[in-house]
Parts: C-alpha cells; sequence; structure tokens
C-alpha cells in the first residue's frame, strides 16, 4: 500500500482544500510525496458527528467483539508489512531497528489491552444487594459499572509515529474503553498516519462496526485541532507533545459549555539521582549507562535522563569525566523534524550561554541536516536553585548534571523539581538510609520511580504510571501508557432497583461476564 | 460543648479580624449568637502550611491508624450530644429527625470510610514482577500503589449541615485517601460547623496525629475561599453548592500556576420520567410518592427532582390532579436561609410568569418568615424544548411537569437535558421496550438511574455514584458519595526494582497488608 494523501472519515477517503502539509525526511531534507491538502472544519464536524452516531451501538459492543476488534487492527497495522516501517524510517530519521521495535510494541498494546477489554476489571462494577430488613430504612438495590465518556480525540505525538500516534496507546485505551476516535494526525509522518489509519479503517469494516468508530484528519492544529477539541460531541483529548501545546488545548477544553478531561503528556527532564555509595563504587559504570540513555534515539524521549544529580566530589569527578568522554565520543544522530532540531539548538544555546553552566563534553557534529549533537553541562546546586530556566525541557541528546554541597541540598534540589514522569535513584546497600529520605519527595514530583536502572524504556503493563505531577501532565490521576490507561475514558453510572430485564450485562445477577466484582465491598 | 465563635487551625482556636458572619434563625429571622469574625489570608496561609506539613507523616499513617482516626472521629461527633441537634435544629430550620438521621448518616460515613481504608482496594495495587528470560527484552519488575494527592480543601454545603459539611463525605474521603483537610465552613451553619470541628480536632489529639490534619475556616467565600483554593499547597477541592460557586472555584484552580482538579457538585433538577404502562396503572400512587420527594426537607435536596416528563392523556391528567391537590394541601417549610428563600420566590416567579408554563397547584402559604410554598407548574415539550431557561434548577419544593406528544417527543426531551445526578424511569413490565429506548440516553446524562423509586435518599455504599456530567457535576468520572469517593483524592505511583527495603509495604512480595492485589492483570 502507499499514501495516497487523504484524510480517512469513517470508511471514505477524503481529499482536503486547506493549507498543504507535506511530510520532510529530516536525513535528507527533502521533501517526501504525497501531499496532504489539510481539512476545513466541516470535515471536522463530519468526523465527529460520525463518531457520535457509531457511540450509540459501539460502547455496547460485546466484550470479545471489543476485543477481536483491537486483535484485527494488530494484525492489519502487520498486514502493512515493510511499506510502514519504510515510510516511518523515511518520515522520521529513526533507525529500522528502532521502527520495527515500536511496531511491535504498538500491536502488543492492542492486544495487551484486548485481553483487559475481556478480563473486565475495568468496568470496576460494585454491587450491593437491596437489604428490605435493614432498620430504621431498608436498604435499595444498587449496582454501578463504568461506561465510556464518548468520541475521543487522540493528537499524535511526533517522537512516537507509531506507538504513541494514529493506533498509539490513547486511541488503543479509548477504543477499549467503548470510545470512538478522531486522530490529529501529527503533521511530522502524515504518510504513517495514513498507512496506520486504513490499516484501522479496514479492521473496522472487517469487524462491521459503525464507520464512525474511527477517522484521522489532517490539517492544521490550530485550526482543525482546536476545532476539534471544541466540538460538543467530543468528551475527552488524549495528547503528547509540548507543553505549550497541551496548554492550549487544555484551555479550549475548559472554555467550552460543557468542560471536558485533557490527558496531555507535556514535559518532563526526569532527574536522576547519584547517591554517594552508588557513585564511589560504580561511578564510571553509571555514567555509561547514563550516556546511552540520553543518546538513545538522539534524545527524543519523555522520559529521556535531562538532569542527574549527585553530590561534590571524588565519585561525581568520576562519573562526570567518563560521562563527557562517552558524549564526546557519541556520534550525531538525525533528528525527527527541523522544527525539533532547532528548538535543541535553542536549548542547548541557553544552556552554553548561562554563565552558571559549565560545558562538560559535546557529541561529534553532524554531517547531514537536523543532526543531534549531544551535550553535557554542569551547574551548582545553589546556581540551579536559583534559576528555574535550567528546568526546561531541551528535548534531545541534552544534559544537565547539578553539584550538590551535600545530602541536605540534594533534598532540596528534588523539592524544588517541577511534575515529572520519572525519577531515579541510583543506589547502593549503603545508600539506603539516603534513598529514603529522597523517595516521600520524589513520589510527590514523578509518576514512576525506578533503582538502578534508566528512565527511557516504558514497559506496556498493568503497573505502569506514564504520567506525573503538573506540567509532566495534565492530570496526576492517570497514566497514558499501561492498562490502568483505559480508566481516563470511563465514568460510573448506577443503577437502582432496575429490573433484571433492564440491567446492562455486567450487572446482571449470575455474573454472566464472569468478571471480578464487588459485592457489598467485598471481592465476589 | 456550646460554641464560642472561633476558627480552628490546628490545635488552636484563632478568632479572625475580618467581616463577622452570624447564623441566622430562619424560623425566627433571629440572628444567632456567637459571632465568627472572619479569617484573612495570613490564616489561610497557616493552616495550609500546617497541613502541608501534616501530610508527610498522615498520607502514611498505617491502614488501622487512619481507620481509628475515622472511627474517633465519629465517636466524637456522637459525645457532642444534644448541643449538636439543637445549635444544626437552630442554624438550618430542619426538624429534629433530620438532624438527628443526618448525624448517623455522618458518622455512619466516616466508619464506612474506616472499613474502606482497612480493606485497601482503594490502594490499586499493581504488580507485574520482573521477567528476565523474556526475550527480546527482559521485563523489569514494575509495582504500582495509588497515593493521596496531598492537602484538600473542602467547603461546606449548605444544605447538609452535618453529612456534606465540616465532617461530610469530602472530608471523610480524602482523610481516607490520606489527605489533610482545610475546610472553609459555609456561613451559614457556623456553630455547627464549629462544634463539629472542636470534634475532629479532639480525634486528631486523641490519635496523635500531626495537627495539620484538620482546620476550619470562617470568613468570607469570596476571600478566603478563593485564597484557600489558590494557595499551592492544596492539591484538590471538594465543593456541594450552586453552579456560579462551583465555577468560580474551578476557574481559580485552572489559572494557577499547577492547576488542581475541583470536584464541584453543582445543580440538576433530576428528571422523572412517566411510562405509559406505570401511568396508566398507578398514575394516583406515582404522583403522591412524587410529591412526598418533592417535598422532602422543604425540596432543598440536589437530588430533588424537579422535572416530571409524561405523556399527553388520561393518565397524566390523572397524576397533574393527584399532584396538584397534593401540593395544595402541602404545607409550608423554613428553608435553610433567607437567601435560598429569596432565590425560591425567583425561581418559581420566572416560571410563574413564563407565558408558556401554567400553574397546577401551590401549597399552602407560610406564617413564618422564610418559608417555601410548593409549588407545581406543567408545559408542553414542544415549549420546554423551546426554551433552555426552563432547566434551570429551582432549589426548594418547585418542580415542572412536561407534556410530550408521544414516546418520540420523550425521547427528545431527555436528549435535550443538560447532565444531571439522577433521572428516574416509573415503569411497569409493559414500558420494558420503552425503557430500553431511554436507557442508553439516560446513562448518557445521569450518574444514577433509578426505576420505580424516587431519586432523593442517597445510600452511602459502595456501588453509589452521586455524580454526572456536566453541569451536575464538574468531573463525570467520580462521586462525592460512597467508597469510590476516595479515588478523588489519590494518583497512581509505579515503582521499578525497587529494593524490598525501599518498597511501600503495600507492595512487598509477602503483602503484608493481606490486600487485593493485581498481579500480572489477575486478582491474586
Amino acid at each position: 500500500m502507499t499514501p495516497q494523501g487523504t484524510s480517512l472519515i469513517g470508511q471514505q477517503a477524503v481529499t482536503g482544500d486547506q493549507a498543504v502539509i507535506r511530510a520532510i525526511d529530516p536525513a535528507r531534507g527533502e521533501t517526501l510525496a504525497p501531499d496532504y491538502p489539510g481539512l476545513g472544519r466541516d470535515e471536522v464536524v463530519r468526523a465527529c458527528q460520525l463518531a457520535e452516531t457509531a457511540f450509540a451501538s459501539y460502547r455496547e459492543s460485546s466484550l470479545e467483539d471489543r476485543a477481536a476488534f483491537l486483535e484485527t487492527v494488530a494484525s492489519e497495522i502487520e498486514a502493512l508489512g515493510d511499506a510502514l516501517v519504510e515510510r516511518a524510517m523515511a518520515e522520521t530519521g529513526l533507525p529500522r531497528a528502532r521502527i520495527e521495535g515500536e511496531r511491535g510494541r504498538t500491536c502488543g498494546q492492542l492486544r495487551l489491552f484486548a485481553s483487559v477489554v475481556r478480563a473486565g476489571e475495568w468496568l470496576d462494577v460494585r454491587i450491593d444487594p437491596a437489604l428490605p430488613e435493614r432498620e430504621p430504612m431498608p436498604r435499595v438495590d444498587l449496582r454501578q459499572r463504568h461506561l465510556a465518556l464518548g468520541p475521543v480525540a487522540v493528537f499524535g505525538a511526533s517522537n512516537f509515529p507509531l506507538a504513541f500516534s494514529v493506533a498509539g496507546g490513547d486511541t488503543a485505551s479509548a477504543l477499549a474503553a467503548g470510545c470512538p476516535v478522531v486522530v490529529k494526525a501529527h503533521s511530522a509522518h502524515p504518510g504513517t498516519s495514513e498507512l496506520v489509519g486504513r490499516a484501522v479503517q479496514a479492521a473496522v469494516a472487517k469487524c462491521q462496526l459503525p464507520e464512525g468508530v474511527f477517522s484521522v484528519l489532517f490539517g492544521s492544529g490550530k485550526e482543525i485541532g482546536q476545532a476539534l477539541v471544541a466540538d460538543p460531541r467530543i468528551q475527552a483529548v488524549g495528547f503528547t507533545g509540548s507543553r505549550s501545546g497541551g496548554l492550549a488545548l487544555q484551555q479550549t477544553a475548559q472554555n467550552r459549555p460543557q468542560p471536558i478531561p485533557v490527558y496531555a503528556e507535556m514535559s518532563s527532564i526526569n532527574p536522576v539521582f547519584l547517591l554517594p555509595e552508588a557513585l564511589q563504587s560504580r561511578g564510571k559504570e553509571i555514567a555509561e549507562g547514563f550516556v546511552g540513555s540520553l543518546n538513545m534515539g538522539a534524545g527524543q524521549f519523555c522520559t529521556n535522563p535531562g538532569l542527574v544529580i549527585g553530590i561534590k566530589g571524588e565519585g561525581l569527578d568520576t562519573f562526570l569525566s567518563t560521562a563527557g568522554q562517552g558524549i564526546h565520543g557519541s556520534a550525531a544522530q538525525t533528528m525527527l523534524t527541523p522544527g525539533i532540531h532547532a528548538a535543541y539548538q535553542d536549548g542547548v544555546g541557553s544552556l552554553a550561554g548561562n554563565s552558571s553552566v559549565r560545558e562538560v563534553a559535546r557529541g561529534q557534529a553532524g554531517e547531514g541536516p537536523h543532526q543531534c549533537q549531544p551535550a553535557l553541562f554542569v551547574a551548582s546546586a545553589s546556581d540551579f536553585l536559583a534559576d528555574e530556566a535550567m528546568q526546561a525541557e531541551v528535548f534531545g541528546a541534552g544534559g544537565l548534571v547539578v553539584e550538590c554541597a551535600d545530602v541536605e541540598e540534594m533534598r532540596r534540589v528534588a523539592e524544588a523539581l517541577e511534575g515529572q514522569l520519572t525519577a531515579t535513584l541510583q543506589m547502593d546497600d549503603g545508600d539506603l538510609a539516603t534513598s529514603r529520605q529522597l523517595l516521600p519527595l520524589l513520589e510527590r514530583k514523578a509518576g514512576r520511580i525506578l533503582a538502578n536502572g534508566w528512565p527511557t524504556g516504558v514497559e506496556v503493563c498493568h503497573a505502569m504510571v506514564h504520567g506525573g505531577p503538573f506540567p509532566a501532565t495534565s492530570d496526576s490521576r492517570t497514566t497514558s501508557v499501561g492498562s490502568a490507561a483505559i480508566h481516563r475514558f470511563l465514568r460510573p453510572v448506577c443503577y437502582q432497583n432496575l429490573p433484571e430485564g433492564l440491567l446492562p450485562e455486567a450487572l446482571k445477577d449470575d455474573n454472566p461476564l464472569k468478571i471480578s466484582r464487588l459485592v457489598d465491598g467485598k471481592r465476589d
């Protein structure tokens, strides 16, 4: 299959008549065919109307039908074969192994949500049977289940053209919850988006679902992205991207006559704390691990470890010199888009131009266009604490090391941090007491806390939290990766004294769905 | 114990120096001693600082300690004895049986949350053990639990001086989650608020908890209420009251450098659908039930059935004439405050002055001040559909009946409704098909759906949803009554490869808390 340059509204391919979007091969700086003429607001309305129509039946599709649909989406994506891999490589500059791995992750994620749908935990069924004899007042029969919120708008991310894009985690979890999805495709990888969109479209047809279950739109974020969030049929928004982009959508969502939740995953610098014993016993090894994580994918991960905090001394000096050598020897890698590359240059420039910041090392300069030259800087904790700008995310392989006088200053740095997706402790057994001091602070700052690992690499599983306090995300109560992501698109409804013939399957007396239920507060 | 006229900040009694708040006995129109001088912003800061300090240890208090604290709060409220009942009666005009019942509900609610804390379901523990042999990549060890958000601001409601006030559902669920609470007391029942506040304060001391776990502040909502929501230490807000009040707090919360969730329960007219067979077979009985529910507590319930929808015909005529007689024979009841009474008069006046609306009956005029004279109106569905103003909540015993031409028009009325706390079907077996048509519409409009009951009376249990789509509440994903209310004050945190010595109790291998856990996606 080759991309045609069209949006997909339900089962139709639609060609817009607004400003054209063109993919750029960042490795060559060349435009890729075909053109994607942008849609206008009328097409947004059409996609939302179709989604609203589809919602009525899709939200009550059987667990098995919905799970089979998610699995069919995965098979259809795999059936695109190498055409998808090559298009994604061309549009992102990412290497084949990464794109193939990401495709595996995307399809695995869809299949995980299929198993989640079947297990039915997400329904959070609660039954409090009637107590007609209770004194002083009888209790009525009360049953609760969770229901899909309604049509969901998903904004694809630039840095995961498959796993956080058209059929990525937001789409998979919204579809699993029973919500139709309207995707605003990211303009950096339109061909990839169209191909994946056609795979989902084919799955909708194969599973004989109403066509409005899925649409993917190309066009201006400021125009149709905003129009999508403002559309009265849309009931929630999933977004991964910049802080300014997330906040703009959040504002639109709040200003609607009926405000809706926005799940925006925005910015994080993912602090890594080097505890004294660990630093002393394996500073070199930690430095190597750090450089590997910082450089991975040209540093273009939400969980890239952009900030390292250690205590001044021999151990930290060893870390800095090893990390500096590693950075110095690092090859440049092509970044996702010219815009991301320019922002990286700006961010590194700001650090380099800050008189309180010293450059530790730069990596090899690139030969092609839009290449990320890794960079490592160091500053004192007191300067870091005095300058909020040093907490700004530099998206790419740029890192800042903060030198503290002692554990107490390290604690103050932890306290001063904004909300984060992750926080990491590099610790040995002898660091347990210090770790226990830091842990409560980090629990308030981050959604995921790691010991002796690196934050890049986000497992798609049940216990994962890819989220965190503002500004890491707009809603710290949720995760955008892992099975718990489904809860973002659900709300509880309680049924009082409904006759058996009117009760939803999940709530019937004999538990026909065979799901775990809370009966009188106890597990069934 | 007699009220002293003071705010309570931690273990201290504090007298403010701002504008004085005075309770009014609405039945007599007389001011009640003592005066409550309002606090200023400095005292808000002090209460929030204490709460922040207390949070560090309170959030990690053992399940048993936290449960025992909630139970002690209940005992201390009971120990206030008749002094509390009499003060609450004087400040609200509500009869003794109602206040005693509400006290029972309030203490029962605290004890329910004690049992919820002990059971530990709220921790939502998920464990995905390491898979070192997995190909192509090993899986790390990942464990998730839920943690308290931080200090919570609670705004007491006027209409439940105990159950939705100082130690009501918001406070109980926030304390259960591990969040310190700062209450902005409702100015309509300051004596009741102080007495209950002193009971909580005593429980904090008895349980040797840090004093900042609880404070209760008197003062201007616009001044200290807004300051409280804007304080950077506050991490969530619980509110029950008017739409304008809820939206104002929501806006403040969104405009903070770090936005926070606001759980505002605002307005609902709780539609009741009279289905044809039920109307025909028992229109008279339904009318009597309706009048009882409408009049209960002078109609001052969030779930008061303010809207009735039926199909024109003999059955509805019988309903109207019986309900009209019932209303006509209804005595006036004292309303909670002069302000609420004035708003009721305005609301009824608007309906009476609407040329599309016909008055069915008025109840007996009151003899004392601030009495609610019940009122029932009727309008055609086409007029109702053409005039959004008819959906405005009239807080008090005022109701509107909407006459539809047929089931299809009834469906259109259902579709046109704003979000509601409840929706009720009066149905017989022969109405099952019609009910099945309406149910999917009502599921999108309301948090609780009843058959053949009345929405007043909200059971405090596990399956309850006292919530619903905007504008019924600001967050349809939650409930403010029942054990699920605890989830509003929690967020997930994931721990990756933490050594056993650093893991929280809830996540340790041998499950020392003996709680239900999701292991590899399956119930333990």
